[in-house]
């Protein structure tokens, strides 16, 4: 019989997803040019060139069997050896390809994380706000997904929540820094905290808990920003990495999981990611796609946009009066919506094509995310529209 | 703490990965082009040469943006309306873009089907010979994967077995045809007395029961032979698709699986595969693959090198006394071991530098299984150590 479960999952639709489609539909009324869409997270800058060079070079001279063959499950073993020796390069660690699993994007490396260190039932921290896919992601292997209220004073972590939350049924804490939607960036006295509790958690209970660590928005990172590398700090855990934002690729579905050598069967998580996959009709990310990020390792698309996108509206917006913590990183920031109530004020900046998304589903009621993955012109032209709506409805 | 199951999972090695990697040892010694490697059933010849123009056409001219953009979690609407077209005029069926949901190969397909028609604990029915793989595909999600035995006169199916085990536990039936590892082909006759039985089943126990339709072998099918689109015959029936092996792009992971338009909850099931997509992290095949594959819809590589290579083997292998049922289509055919032990017969051809895989895992032991996806010109120097073989052993 046809599962229930997922013809459930059919009747909620999300914000996010209406307010881009009623972006969309205005556009077509008034032209999308003047539809100030801040609502979906989508990379606004190009691929950078030499990704796309190496794909017709490889298209036009490599063997198209080893090409388009096959690749083992963890992953093409050259590309896991170097993706390993980049990040031992640039982040001091002792990675193998081994420790590499080569995944469908941040997305994919999450899921297999969570079902290689949690059974159902377990718990999975993960702090307020939060990325809304967690929940299926996490809530779908049997696993349940809890949230660390937030730290609204800098979106730091709320550690006394935190240490209450971190009970004996917790397996795993998730983490996702730079964050969306906030776009601050955890500092290393946070990440250094959060180990030490964990550390000391693990010792109390006497088993593993692991920290996964989703950062698909790890080059994204502002002018004199302290973005340590998570997994420097903490044995036991797991960094999940994605293509999408740093070379705009979101549609190709390629990242990677790295277990730190230093965590309890780190040698044998690649190879029983593979065992997951098996599970789930997987096998592998795209053999070319996978060849050709390699072959790019350590460039980015041109991210300098989103920084001057941020500086054009954290300077207007606090100049208007909101209340923002000035992001780190990412294209996301998170304005204290005035009056508190983020849905009413959406539907107020809706009158002036401003498209803003109320953070209720990324537990944060109250505030508003603008992913300003936009073309920096148009967020010039947005900013008379948020004038308008400061003055006429505040 | 790190999940025991998929520990577990590490343990058992193939014996096709473990045939395969000792023809590897054995050609590092003696050459590879000297061992008959009729082991992996990967693809052998290319790609055709309009894919791969244009993945570069699409590289060099479309907006990057686009090109690499996220699709929807089933697919590119276009690339779903094309596909449910070309399978309209093809197979006479009533299929729209609702109905397609685009999966990275018939694996992710199947394992798709599977949830979406089951609940853990239910059983889903295959007939053997079958894919080994079938097992962690089916079994992870929950349900339980029960054989049926083989009709080994034909291996068409084994009516009387069938309908002994089709229960009230059964949710659904799983067939692969042309079939890994026999080579045969259902016929129409045989399509149509499985859908009848099915169809009173249903009928006697008062729920569905799917039909899933594993296909990947559906463009190798040899001059002569009758080979039905099993969708047609059945209502509550999901065609599962790869382009793995009809584009030899079993790297890219691309295919799909249709809903037919007549099943119990049709308009729902792509959508639904969407939220089954969000538990694995899975989002969506890579972007380019999709629209790539779509401009090329109804071609293939030149699969005749197959059936060139069938009766080659077919008719030199029987003439020395082997008995074999002649393959309708795929690049695979099983040889009955003679002497009845598969494992020994493996074992002396190895000496004859033969590396041919026993069926035990395929749930038919006392046969071997010879993937004929080599270049021609081996399989003719093939020929004269199969003689040595029969000479000398048998």
């Amino acid at each position: 019989m046809v599962t229930q479960q997922y013809k459930d999952m059919l009747q909620g639709k999300s914000v996010i997803r209406q307010l881009s489609e009623f972006a969309t539909a205005r556009g077509a009324e008034i032209g999308y040019e003047n539809v100030f869409d801040y609502s979906l997270g989508n990379p606004s800058v190009p691929v950078p060139q030499k990704f796309t060079d190496v794909m017709i070079d490889m298209l036009k001279n490599r063997n198209p069997m080893e090409l388009h063959g096959y690749s083992q499950s963890q992953g093409i073993p050259s590309v896991r050896q170097k993706h390993a020796e980049y990040l031992n390069k640039r982040f001091g660690m002792d990675y193998t390809g081994e420790h590499l699993f080569m995944a469908t994007g941040a997305a994919g490396a999450i899921a297999h994380a969570v079902r290689l260190v949690s059974q159902p039932g377990d718990e999975i921290l993960t702090f307020a706000p939060y990325f809304p896919e967690y929940g299926p992601y996490i809530n779908l292997t049997g696993a349940k997904l809890k949230v660390v209220p937030a730290n609204t004073v800098d979106f730091q972590i709320n550690f006394d929540a935190f240490e209450e939350m971190l009970t004996e049924k917790v397996a795993a804490v998730l983490i996702n820094t730079p964050n969306n939607p906030s776009g601050v960036v955890y500092s290393t006295e946070t990440i250094k905290k959060l180990a030490a509790i964990m550390e000391a958690k693990q010792k109390e209970y006497g088993h593993d808990i692991f920290l996964i660590s989703d950062e698909p928005y790890r080059e994204i990172v502002f002018a004199g920003v302290d973005a340590p590398y998570p997994s420097k700090y903490y044995d036991n855990s797991i960094s999940c990495y994605s293509y999408s934002k740093s070379l705009s690729l979101p549609g190709e579905r390629i990242g990677y999981l790295a277990v730190n050598p230093k965590a309890t069967d780190a040698a044998l998580m690649s190879a029983m990611s593979a065992q997951i996959s098996r599970g789930i009709g997987h096998n592998c990310p795209p053999s070319i796609i996978q060849l050709a990020v390699t072959e790019v390792l350590g460039e980015t698309a041109d991210l300098s946009v989103y920084e001057t996108n941020m500086n054009l509206l954290y300077n207007e917006l606090t100049s208007l009066g909101l209340e923002i913590v000035k992001p780190g990183g990412t294209f996301y920031m998170i304005p204290k919506a005035p009056g508190k109530d983020a849905k009413e004020f959406s539907e107020k900046a809706k009158k002036y094509d401003l498209i803003i998304v109320p953070c209720d589903s990324f537990a944060l009621p109250g505030y508003v995310r603008l992913a300003y993955c936009i073309d920096t012109e148009k967020v010039e032209r947005s900013l008379e529209a948020w004038r308008k709506l400061m003055k006429n409805e505040y």
